[in-house]
């Protein structure tokens, strides 16, 4: 998110969502019913994000988007377009980082994980140098303690956090102290961060308990 | 969530998270203050958070917890047990399937992963049968064609999904018709599912779009 006009957070899951259904839609037109039928969400829902879409799109200046028609439906492409405005992702790929190579974060050092998205992953950290040394990925990995100067020198911006619970806020520290501004949490806390920096919480037991 | 009063879905995200936190607190009392210092959510936030969950604690007929006290703050023992009533999961472990079992998918047929929690994992599935037959895990894998009858006869209500994108939906479609109430879905598609079924969306590369 990079314009002025915050979007609300719902609606910003909501618009991911989208985009990913727009990646497969092969219409040149598509209208806010058609995207309700093919979501589940309510047409009242996506009129009043795709309403937000616009407002950020009209606010931000360098917008050259041709975003109207609401009977008529939306081009495509043009929708594509704001929402990848919208969300800042339009610009060039973003560096990654794994934080913690246990089972579930060594199933991440897989280069299918970022296909066809705006991100790249760049490193590989755990505390275990022996677990650095035998594990094999596409990029490179290293011991937790390089963390800070690897991750200022392939500028590296966020980072996925598949440590242990009783690591997850040691590591978040030093992953602050380097300059990290988005953490994915993979780990069941409540990480203390200050304010510029965004985290996303994705446990899976989290999620399961929220889905019961 | 089994109340009549229905918690929002951003109380009860952090309400978890809270839950997490208590799990390795070791003080009798909590106050509203102490829980916003250690999570860095706003005072505010957090006595609001608080105040529903009472409402929902009173509202609950069969409650016999005394939670009482703002200034004073909570018996953390009490606190406990009103996130777990309100959140339902107070009752009995609840069963869990893994369905697709890649690269991701095999790092969940890990035991730890449940392990003090209200969840059991008791089956993982794949439309790949070599796959199934070569993974080992302490729970059975089955192809996905018998996923229908293990479902009822094993009592799971809930599935983590890490499937390809392009057989998210399909495997959707055949988890709801078993009977699953809950997918925590970590594909990136959006997943169209009846209005009693819940889902909960944890693809790594959506999250990372949100922090970014």
């Amino acid at each position: 998110m990079n314009t002025t006009f915050e979007i609300p957070k719902a609606t910003e899951r909501r618009m991911i969502l989208l985009m990913n259904l727009l990646d497969s839609y092969t219409e040149d037109k598509i209208t806010s019913v058609d995207i309700s039928r093919q979501t589940g969400w309510k047409d009242s829902v996506v009129r009043h994000d795709l309403w937000l879409l616009k407002k950020s799109a009209v606010e931000s200046a360098e917008t050259t988007i041709n975003f109207d028609g609401v009977s008529n439906g939306y081009r495509t492409a043009d929708l594509r377009e704001a929402i990848n405005q919208a969300l800042g992702l339009e610009i060039q790929k973003k560096n990654c980082c794994i934080v913690g190579l246990g089972r579930l974060g060594a199933a991440l050092l897989d280069e299918k994980l970022t296909e066809d998205s705006p991100f790249v992953i760049k490193a590989g950290f755990d505390s275990n140098v022996n677990r650095v040394e035998i594990l094999r990925s596409n990029f490179p990995l290293y011991p937790a303690h390089e963390m800070n100067w690897v991750i200022k020198q392939e500028k590296i911006s966020l980072a996925v956090l598949t440590v242990t619970d009783k690591d997850a806020q040691v590591m978040t520290d030093r992953l602050i102290a380097a300059g990290i501004l988005g953490i994915v949490n993979m780990t069941r806390c409540v990480l203390k961060v200050p304010p510029e920096v965004k985290v996303e919480n994705l446990s899976i037991i989290n999620a399961l308990k929220i889905v019961n």
